[in-house]
């Protein structure tokens, strides 16, 4: 499978093309091109250094987007729309993974969904017909994604309103050895699963927990 | 300490008077004071079975109110006008805390919060100036809480807008084996807070698990 990792030059980024680098086709995008190819080097040298197989390559958006199969959008709120402008003119079947979370900060962090409910929802609405948004990866602590080590094992809560790419998601997830995906329902439960990332960072804030992630016992 | 349980007849109700009555006076509250006292004598004789002190007293939720220091809302939340309502005489310089949560089911349960955000910021508008409402206890499953096994340990996130009140309702979850407090922040995190409600039964429902509950990694 071809899956791009839209803005994928951060850690969740790097977490997720490491994950899955041996057994699908890796592409990094970012808004510069030479910003995707210097983040893809420092992950082929990460996955030799622990003697994985798996190549990894950098393109702009737009290009990494082209006949992908997935694309995870791991870009701020505030840069979706110019994201997904970007990218139309190749949109067409690949299924879209949003783990965005609109929040600001005062005293706490604070969720701030848009009209539609949640940024998912919203993202469905930018799309052509026939896309499908999958909402997931919210709550993953970047540094345990990153550390490829099945210990640090959390849960992941993925919602969706198409069966097929739900199930595509979750079976992307269950290949990650550290990550365990739950089914949470409908894309419109996106509005809590969203809100889990200021709570988890309040909670960090709070109570003095470093890199915190969900589990359901 | 005297805790008020109101409407206390019910699992959860029962889960926090057995954890409690060794160490406090426990007043379970309900519509009619019969059924309070049905449900105390049962609760007393489990206390017993299991060799525990302490001694758990009836009420109807006024008289349970009058004169305790905590009240624990264990109501469905169209009922909490009219409990409020009913126990307002008494109330004066007692902490409310509210693990209630606004939700109904179609074909997934969803969270349906008032015009105030929350349940919890619903409740402290009806409060007479200087009291105070906690919220927590919204992610329990009332199986590990009767249990009384620590084995069965859950995280508790606690919210509120009153340091000395929160920190007492810190206090008391602590004293529960099964339980571990956190604080989550400002009474308006209650928002993300009770909608895990809905989130936990329709994961539940959706991956076949049973009495699920949260911890933070």
């Amino acid at each position: 499978m071809r899956i791009a990792i839209l803005g994928g030059t951060g850690d969740i980024g790097e977490g997720f093309a490491l994950n899955w680098a041996e057994r699908h086709q890796i592409c990094i995008g970012s808004r510069k091109s030479e910003k995707a190819e210097e983040a893809s080097d420092r992950y082929n040298d990460t996955l030799a250094s622990q003697e994985l197989k798996g190549e990894i390559r950098g393109f702009d958006n737009r290009t990494a987007a082209e006949g992908s199969d997935v694309i995870i959008l791991t870009v701020p709120h505030e840069h979706v729309l110019e994201v997904i402008n970007t990218v139309r003119p190749v949109l067409d079947r690949q299924i879209i993974v949003s783990p965005v979370v609109p929040m600001s900060k005062k005293e706490y962090f604070e969720y701030t969904p848009p009209v539609q409910g949640s940024a998912a929802e919203e993202i469905q609405e930018m799309l052509p017909d026939g896309m499908h948004v999958v909402a997931a990866y919210h709550t993953i602590a970047s540094k345990r994604l990153c550390s490829l080590d099945p210990a640090f094992r959390c849960d992941v809560l993925i919602c969706g309103d198409h069966r097929p790419s739900k199930d595509l998601v979750i079976d992307l997830t269950n290949e990650v050895d550290c990550l365990h995906p739950l089914d949470a329902g409908p894309l419109a439960a996106a509005r809590t699963i969203e809100s889990l990332t200021p709570m988890l960072l309040n909670l960090a804030m709070l109570n003095q927990l470093k890199d915190p992630s969900i589990k359901i016992l």
